[in-house]
Formats: structure tokens, C-alpha cells, sequence
């Protein structure tokens, strides 16, 4: 591992030749490495909550000049009660999941003596570029060793005294260690995010974790795949068989359990015959929790009709339904049916996770079918969209790509897989369908 | 199914609407389609071989001008003995294989009424550019509708008339069916690659089938992931155990069976220790097929010592050890030992496949766990790196990109999943550690 000043070029360059290393490392040297690393960063706790405190010193100022938010600074706490044991525990749970690497998932007998195998493997290089929150080092460093990558991790400016400090000691804990040197590396320098999304030759993969802007100048900037996503436009389809109880309670849940998260609502869906016998409830539901509604003509006309003198209502414009708001604000549209849910969900929404709240199978079935989203639901909260929730036992971030991985992503995200041919000096030209021509046998064997 | 003169844009945004519908019918609906293609396919054969006629004459005359290589008009054949028959026979295939969509993959009851499961389901929208061969059309088309996606597909100008054949009957066929207008897209109008290439928001894959020039370019102009490879780059490494007429028959396979494949050998790399025991003999026997051999200095000197008067060997330069030749000509390298022919392959390889020849387990299997390529092969040609010799029925392409798929593509290359999540009103606002929470069971359930 090392801490670099290195041009990105030769850190990439580095970090390729240490991932070819890494990937041949047995289960127990990687997890030997993780170990290392939870007791150096235990062992070191003073020295890290004392770097963190200048970041969070100069982060105050900044807030106070109005340069930052108090949102960023909180991200930035590594003393908030719990979260240096949150960090610590979560290098054990990696290091206890079961190995991502070399698990057979095919094989054929091709021919006798001629056997095929897909074995997972690491990508190769994975480049995470964060912002503000620093335990993300200690995370990402530890989900990369697990899953044999290699990893180059740009932080944000303002976590740098922490970063530095985190990764001297996990530098220093890998030295000990066989996982090589180069493996892990840390780009402190500035302005180096251009030069690193172009090192597509090295960088397998580019996973940001960070605001919408930042995934989205990567998205924009890079032929690297990117891992992740940059919007979060979930929706619900209030059908009118709901219970109305459960709608209430389902919507509450996942507009304001936590609004500024990914998995949280957007755009509310109201079946037209549902205005008058689930809309009231649900709506009463939002105003105590101080949810403002903006609304079609045809919905609020319908929360108007009811005696309630709690709703915030506003009206919807069409923006409103492509807007994110991560806020208590909530976009309230009427459809005649489900067909017309389901197009509006598949136009308008960011293919995150999508949800149907009916109390008719066939209906919630046809919702799920049919929408082309990562998570689609029936009558739960679109915030169990979650590695942890999902039982992952990690979470490395959530995908609304269309390939490779999509949803809450595991380590199982951070492997491909190679495919080994074992022969006895066998020839292709033996083969086909002519005279004198060998058959293929193709026989699927049992994955051991 | 429409051949379109419509915008880029429109046809894109045609296709992608189709997806939706296209993603939800049964297999049954899409293995009826295939039918029905194949069967009216059979019956225009004469209207279309008529229509190939017409292109087959202006590329002749085209070549005759030396605008067009000769090789260019031999795969715009129809006509060739088989080549239609085998189109035909492949929408048949395509229909037998075991139906890719809604595929249960994983299944987690993660509290009581609350069940996730990972189903299998389309990408949504191909876009297939391809260069000269008119049976890709069917081939892809098959493909498409097989595996629930839309699909845009760009043909080569050379190829315009068959295509435009071929797409009518195709539309016509589809028009009876319940796969929806819209589904299958065929362009024909001429300069819109760019355009195409810029439509990341309907388009969700780009497979390229043509040469390296054109993959090159697609992969350097759009944001859309590309699923195949620009380059083909083999490499075997010869080790010293390896048996002698074994090592020849695999190298004479591997380098001449098909020269311009992408699964071709292209570099083969000696252990010094080979150099007077092994290499004579797999030169002499390369030489036989008109092989030329570009040498370093010691491998060179070896053979000038061995009486063989048929070898064709020159000096070899850096560059012939990062060249595809893509004919009879093999780049050979002396390496001391299984460490320098890995680290060769891992720099200077296409990460495609390679392969050692070796009597020794050992040897083998770290070469196959060191080399980070899409195939990695113990005794055995290169030229098994392929769809069919895999058992997997078709290929799409062979890729060698570090996500979603690699190596030979089948059917499950052109799918992704989706989680659904069945519940009975669940909030997350009611797990989690703290007291009067409740805790996920995460109980993995058998995948019916």
C-alpha cells in the first residue's frame, strides 16, 4: 500500500501490476491482511480522531463562512458516537464473508480429457473516488482486499488530514503483510480526478461515492465503467385495493424514514378511482410528518374535498416529476390504471426501485414485470432497497446500470469471472461435423 | 418490427417503449415469433437471394475496381453452399435453448411475509452494428426477440439490398405476432453511427460485429458499454515439461486453423530451457504450414542451429510482440521462466486467451491463476475460445471487457436481473438493532 505523490499514471500503472499479485493471494492471506488493518486503526485511534479533529476545526470555519454545509461537516465527525466502532466492526464483517474468489460456476466435459471452468476472479483495478465521509477508506480498502482488487481511492479535500492519517497506518499494517505493495493506493494530490478517469488502459472499473454531481461528472467524463448511480427518482403506485392503513404507513416509510437517501419516494402514483377512498388517508399520514404535497389538478381537488386543515398542498408542475427533491417534498400525480403507471414509472423514473401497493397478485405481478427497474416491489417500502437489508452482509453501492451488476451491489459486484480449459494437447481442427470429425460431448459436470 | 428511414432518436426511443412490452411476454410469444421469422424467411428465399444478387454484383465490380476486398465479397455470399440453409437452422436453435428470461437466481425470506428474489430479465436496448455478412440480420434478430430485448440493427452499405430483403420478411412476419412494431429496429439510412452512438438514454448495449477498426471506434465514441473486443491477442507459453509432438500439434492448431480469428496465436513465448528441445520441433512443424516466425535473438540462434533448411524466421522487433497479425506470422520470445511469460501475457496481451503447454499441475495452475485473460487454457489450441465449442448453443460476440461478460457471450450475456420484493406493508422504520426493533431473518430460501 502506499501513500502517493506519484503521477496517476504510474499509480494506476502500480496498482495494475500489484492486481495481478493479489489475485493469485489465498483466502487466508487476504483475510490475514484485513485482520492487520482492524488492529493497526484500533491500535491507532488517537492519532486518527486527532487528525480528524483539524479537518473537522478547518470544516467548521468553512461552515461558518458559509463555504460548507453543517451536513458535510456531520459526514465528516469520525468521533460521532459509534462510528469509529461502526468502521472497526465493519473490516471484521468483510473479513467473515464467505471468499468471492475461485467459486466455480460452470462445468462442461467439452471432450474427454477436455474439461471447462468459469472460476470468479477479481476485476482487476478499481478506482473510488469519495467525498467528505473518511471511515470510507478503511471500508474500501478492506472490501478490496477481500475481493482480491486492487484499488486506487481519491478523497475529498476536506477529509485530507483524516485520509492521510487512516491510510499511513493501513499502509503501514499491509507492509506486514503478503498482499503487495501498490495494491492499495492513495491519491491525496489535487486535480488529479480528470488524468485518473482517462487511465482506462489500468482502471478496470470507477466506483463515486458521493453527491448526484459527482457521480454524474464521472458518468460524463470517463470510458471506465461506473459502478453506481446518479439519480434516485423512486415511485409508488397506489392502486385502489390497497389497504389504506398499510398505503399510509408504506409511504410514510419511504418518503421520510430518511428523505435525503437514494431508496426514498419521489412521485406518489394515484390510481384515479383511488382520490377519494386512499388519497385522504395517505395524505393526513404525510402532513404529520410535514410532508408538503405537490399535486396534479385532479389530486389535490380530491385532498380539498376532504376535511383536513393539516395538508401542504402545491401544485405540480411537470418538472416536479423528474425532480429528486431528497427533501419532504413529495410529487403527486393521477393515472386512470396500471398500464399508465407503469409507462409514466418507465419514462420519468431513474430505474432505482419502484413500487406497487394493491392488495390484487395479478396486478402487483404485472407492475413487476413490466417495470424496468432494479428493485421492484409489492407492498413494501422502497427503502429496503439496501446491500445490508438484502442480507449482502456489505454494500459497495447501488446501480441503475442495465449490465454487470444493478441494485444494492455486494462484493459479488467487484468480481468477474475467467474461464479455464484444462486439455490434453487437444486440437480444434479434430472437431466438427464432417467425416473422421470428433464430437463435442458437452457434458455438464457437477460444480463440487 | 419496422425498417425505418425515422430519426436516430425516434428509432431509439421506438425501440425502447417496445422493450418494455417485449420484456413481459412468455416464452411461448417469443419462441412463436422465432417460427414465424424462420418460416417466412424459408419462403421468401428466392426474393432474397435475388436481392443479395444485386449487392453480390456491385461489390464484385467494386472489387474489381480495388475498392473492396475480395475476402469482403465472399461473406456477403448468400448463395455460398450452406450458408443460407445454416442461417435458417440458427433461428431454429436459437428457439430450443432453455429460455433466459425470469430465471430465479437467488431467493432470501427476509422477514416473515417479506420475500426478495433476483430474477433474470432483459438488457432492454442492443444496438448491433455489423459490417458485411446479411445472415447477422437473422442471426440477431433471433437473438433479440430469444432473450426479450429490442433491438436496433446497423448493417454495412455493401450489404443494403439483402438487408433491406431480409428486414421486410422479417417485419412482415413479426406484424402476426405479439412481439410489438417497434422491437427490432433496422436502419438503413447511411452516417448515423454518431448519432446512434450518442442515444446512451434509450440504448443500453452496442454490439459491434465487424473488424478491429470498427469495435476501435465504437468504443472510443460512445458512453454506451460496448460488450466485445477490439483486439485478439494469444499468446502460449512453451515450458520446458511440455511433450514435444503435443506442444507442435497445439501450436500448428492454435496459430493455423483460421489465421484471421480473433482466437488465433499471435506471440508464443519460450522457456529458455525449451529453446534446443522443444522449439525445433514446433517450428519445423509451423513451418510445414507456411509459417513465419519473427524471433528474438536466442530463439533465433536456436533454430540457426538446428538442420532445418524450411524455416522462414526474421528479427523480431518490440512492436511484433504487440501486433495481432491476424495471418502466418508468429512473434516468439524467450522467457526465463513461468513468472516472465505471466508477466509478459499480462502486459502485452489482449487479456483475450492464452495458454501454457506444460506436463506440470503446478505450473499450469499458476498460469491460470496469474494470467488475467478471459480464457486461460493447459493443453489445449486457442481456437477453442468460442461460443459453440462452449456449449452454449450461439454467441454473441467474445469479449474481453473486465465486467458483466467475458470470454465466448451466450444468450446470458444479453441479460441482466431485477430484485422483486413481495411484502405485506413492511416499513423499514421498524428494523434495525436498537430495542423493539426487529432483525432481518435473511434466510436464504431453495430456488424452486
Amino acid at each position: 500500500m502506499s501513500l502517493t505523490n506519484a503521477s496517476p499514471a504510474d499509480a494506476a500503472q502500480a496498482a495494475k501490476s500489484a492486481s495481478h499479485v493479489l489475485a493469485t493471494l489465498s483466502a487466508d492471506a487476504r483475510n490475514d491482511a484485513l485482520t492487520a488493518i482492524h488492529d493497526s486503526l484500533a491500535a491507532a485511534r488517537d492519532d486518527i480522531l486527532a487528525a480528524n479533529a483539524r479537518d473537522l476545526e478547518l470544516a467548521r470555519q468553512a461552515a461558518a463562512d458559509g463555504k460548507l454545509s453543517q451536513s458535510l461537516v456531520a459526514r465528516l465527525d469520525l468521533g460521532k458516537t459509534g462510528k469509529w466502532e461502526d468502521m472497526l466492526k465493519g473490516i471484521l464483517d468483510v473479513r467473515q464473508l464467505d471468499d468471492p474468489v475461485g467459486q466455480v460456476t460452470l462445468r462442461t466435459r467439452l471432450d474427454d480429457g477436455l474439461e471447462l471452468e468459469r472460476v470468479t476472479c477479481p476485476i482487476g483495478v478499481l478506482l473510488i473516488i469519495f467525498e467528505a465521509r473518511p471511515e470510507v477508506i478503511a471500508n474500501i480498502a478492506a472490501l478490496a482486499v477481500k475481493s482480491g482488487n486492487a484499488a486506487i481511492l481519491k478523497g475529498g479535500k476536506e477529509s485530507t488530514e483524516s485520509f492521510v492519517a487512516i491510510s499511513r497506518v493501513i499502509s503501514a499494517a499491509l507492509d506486514k503483510t503478503q498482499v503487495p505493495n501498490g495494491a492499495i493506493q492513495l491519491v491525496t494530490t489535487r486535480d488529479v480526478i480528470p488524468d485518473l478517469l482517462a487511465l482506462d488502459r489500468y482502471i478496470d472499473l470507477v466506483i463515486p461515492r458521493g453527491a448526484n454531481e459527482l457521480v454524474r461528472y464521472i458518468k460524463n467524463n470517463t470510458r471506465i465503467p461506473v459502478l453506481g448511480h446518479a439519480d434516485g427518482l423512486c415511485s409508488i403506485y397506489l392502486e385502489q385495493s390497497a389497504d389504506p392503513a398499510m398505503a399510509a404507513e408504506v409511504i410514510v416509510d419511504s418518503k421520510t424514514s430518511y428523505p435525503a437517501a437514494c431508496n426514498s419516494l419521489e412521485t406518489l402514483l394515484v390510481q384515479k378511482s383511488a382520490l377519494a377512498t386512499l388519497l385522504p388517508t395517505v395524505a393526513t399520514a404525510l402532513a404529520t410528518k410535514g410532508v408538503e404535497l405537490r399535486c396534479d389538478a385532479q389530486s389535490k381537488a380530491a385532498l380539498q374535498n376532504t376535511p383536513n386543515n393539516n395538508l401542504t398542498l402545491a401544485d405540480a408542475t411537470d418538472a416536479d416529476f423528474a425532480t429528486e427533491f431528497l427533501s419532504l417534498t413529495l410529487a403527486v400525480k393521477t393515472v386512470p390504471s396500471l398500464s399508465e403507471a407503469i409507462t409514466h414509472i418507465n419514462t420519468h423514473g431513474s430505474h432505482h426501485t419502484d413500487c406497487i401497493l394493491t392488495a390484487e397478485r395479478a396486478q402487483a405481478e404485472q407492475f413487476m414485470a413490466a417495470v424496468d427497474s432494479a428493485g421492484v416491489y409489492w407492498n413494501a417500502s422502497t427503502r429496503f432497497a439496501d446491500g445490508m437489508r438484502y442480507g449482502f452482509g456489505t454494500e459497495v453501492g447501488i446501480s441503475t446500470n442495465k449490465i454487470h451488476s444493478r441494485g444494492p451491489v455486494g462484493l459479488e459486484g467487484l468480481m468477474i469471472y475467467k474461464y479455464k480449459l484444462r486439455g490434453q494437447g487437444q486440437a480444434t481442427a479434430g472437431y466438427g461435423e464432417g467425416e473422421g470429425k470428433k464430437r463435442f460431448l458437452h457434458q455438464s459436470l457437477p460444480l463440487e
